[in-house]
């Protein structure tokens, strides 16, 4: 096979404190591994059409044909590992930080090439644990086609890469209408806050009985 | 067939004043035209991996699975059009304008659809007669991978697309080291420019021959 050049969407993912798991329990830690990506991981990625390019210990590279699926993909294995580990204790858990980009990549031999492909890895290595980190191309395509908010995280520079690299944060649980910290500079207050607010509204005397408008 | 989505680069292009030429010369524009394609339009897509979607009277739409193939494509057939139109009389000339764009596309029985393919159209009605216009997100997968310079034609509003495209016209015959006007507003004076220029070196005396010095 000769190196041909093609588009896709890179996903790279990666399990949060891989070597602390297995210095704890080494053949737990692979039980549960092997348990998610049978149960959850796998059938997501075919469900999505991806193809699993190379796997390491605690990693493994994605390819899918289309960003929008490579996305919706993302977020379905992190909602599903969300569930899966409440039950868990914290300390057995495991957690995947994802990264997606977009590239115009090299293949060869069924492995991948590129800085599309090294773009991905290190944003993976920006999400959080259970979260999904994505370039700004990755944005520009899927921002009016998925319902997720898509909080920007600026111009991060990437060890290996020339330029900057935009990213951005998914919140799969905030709908695209929502406006995030960074979105526009010219409502603040508006913006997104994990802290408890309490809204103010007033009440209106909806009945006919005056004795009630102490109320209002 | 059901209908899967994909990433593809999408070119559109259409022969400027086809109406007048088929008004002109219905048959000798016809078969000039299947004379470019036979010779030169349909091997550069061969060879570069673009499928035809759909051809009209005067237009055709091309996937490309690689986005830096199908910039390197529509290069290739406007420097060959160009040659092929030298010895031709300018009332005669078959001219192309031609648009690309990147897009998660939806295909369904051959056909694509979506806004990657709407913009595809709407860029190549802002290029110029054997010009190729791109957007932005093209751009930046093909700026480091392509040797050419794209000129920055801002934001533009396109029909049925409800967001600004960043438009940028390919200037195949200028190297990427280049720096085109709008591109560094600091540096005006070493812009590009079409007018001749003359660079005044020093000598130096590189014989044993001290005579030689007057040159110097």
């Amino acid at each position: 096979m000769t190196a041909t050049r093609r588009l896709a969407a890179i996903l790279a993912a990666d399990v949060v404190g891989y070597s602390r798991l297995m210095g704890t329990d080494e053949e737990g830690t692979l039980e549960r591994l092997k348990e998610h990506r049978r149960e959850l991981i796998d059938p997501k990625i075919a469900e999505h059409r991806g193809r699993i390019v190379k796997t390491t210990g605690d990693g493994v590279l994605i390819e899918f044909p289309s960003v929008v699926d490579a996305v919706r993909c993302a977020v379905e294995v992190q909602r599903g590992m969300a569930e899966r580990n409440a039950a868990i204790p914290v300390e057995r858990r495991i957690e995947l930080r994802i990264g997606i980009n977009l590239g115009d990549i090299i293949t060869d031999d069924d492995d991948i090439y590129g800085d599309g492909v090294n773009v991905a890895a290190r944003l993976e290595a920006l999400a959080h644990p259970g979260g999904i980190c994505i370039s700004r191309v990755v944005r520009d395509q899927v921002r009016d086609k998925l319902d997720f908010a898509f909080e920007d995280m600026g111009e991060q520079i990437v060890k290996n890469i020339a330029r900057p690299v935009r990213v951005y944060r998914v919140e799969p649980n905030i709908g695209a209408g929502a406006i995030l910290p960074g979105e526009t500079a010219a409502m603040p207050d508006l913006a997104i806050s994990e802290r408890p607010s309490i809204a103010v509204l007033p009440f209106q005397n909806m009945s006919n009985d005056p004795e009630q408008e102490y109320f209002v």
